[in-house]
């Protein structure tokens, strides 16, 4: 299955796309989509049309979207949901189921502990896809989110064959 | 020129639509997009698409949005970002220029006070739209700001006749 991994933001929206076919993941690509434009809605609408067109080039066949930092800038938080509103919506839109990881969940998952800097998730990423080439800080962060997604969902599909398992041999 | 105003909300988006090529405005249409869905993303695709319908359906040549009220409420804050995104979205890849104006400012135009209260909004949006039927307090918000908007453009167009005039007459 090949996954792809959200990080938004309104100046700069990361994405990562791995593929989870072969037991361990693969690199397919990660970029950054620009919130570029004069006004709120145009910065908005930029992200929109960033990220559709690589949902469009590399159909992905399931999302996972960063959680939002709420914290005590109102008007920080205000404009990182907007665009988290479009991150959202863009694989709504293309049929992709999307889930969604709070980034000390997606820490865990990739660096095994829930409080590692940005260093260390870019190293951490590096070492599960060899040879990956990052896009920016935004889209190490997508790659994170999209390996903590490929985590759950292995997780669930050995967990399902187990079960299936143990009720077949009942 | 036909006026859309935007009320963002993740549960209630109101709607409002004026024409105001007589002179004085007159209501188009309005109502609400609910956003009905078992997850988030699910939730913004059904404002997304709601919205979408309602500008291919009235064709409206500018819109405006509420800006949304920051408060320290910041989970509330985050999901009306995330509504607001899509409400700013929509008009923008329309191509349709997208104004913003605060919920005072709409008040101020409307009611002539920036602290009216929801009832007297009413009371005046039925003034200026004789015969109306509000779709609900969201579509009413809607049609305030469309109403605002509207204002703003034709003081704008009046300025500008005026100092062609001025500028004529030199």
């Amino acid at each position: 299955m090949r996954v792809i991994g959200i990080d938004p933001g309104l100046r700069r929206t990361g994405w990562g796309i791995i593929d989870l076919d072969s037991g361990r993941p693969a690199h397919v690509a990660n970029g950054v989509c620009e919130g570029t434009g004069s006004d709120l809605a145009e910065r908005l609408l930029a992200i929109f049309e960033g990220l559709a067109g690589v949902i469009a080039r590399f159909a992905p066949a399931s999302a996972a979207v960063e959680k939002t930092f709420v914290n005590k800038d109102a008007v920080g938080t205000l404009k990182l949901g907007q665009a988290r509103g479009i991150a959202l919506l863009v694989p709504a839109r293309a049929g992709l189921p999307v889930a969604e990881y709070a980034p000390n969940e997606v820490k865990k998952v990739v660096v095994g502990v829930g409080h590692a800097d940005k260093a260390q998730v870019a190293h951490m990423v590096r070492m599960q896809l060899p040879g990956v080439e990052l896009a920016g800080p935004d889209a190490t962060d997508a790659l994170a989110i999209a390996l903590c997604h490929g985590h759950h969902v292995q997780f669930r599909g050995r967990l399902q064959a187990a079960l299936a398992r143990a009720e077949a041999g009942r």
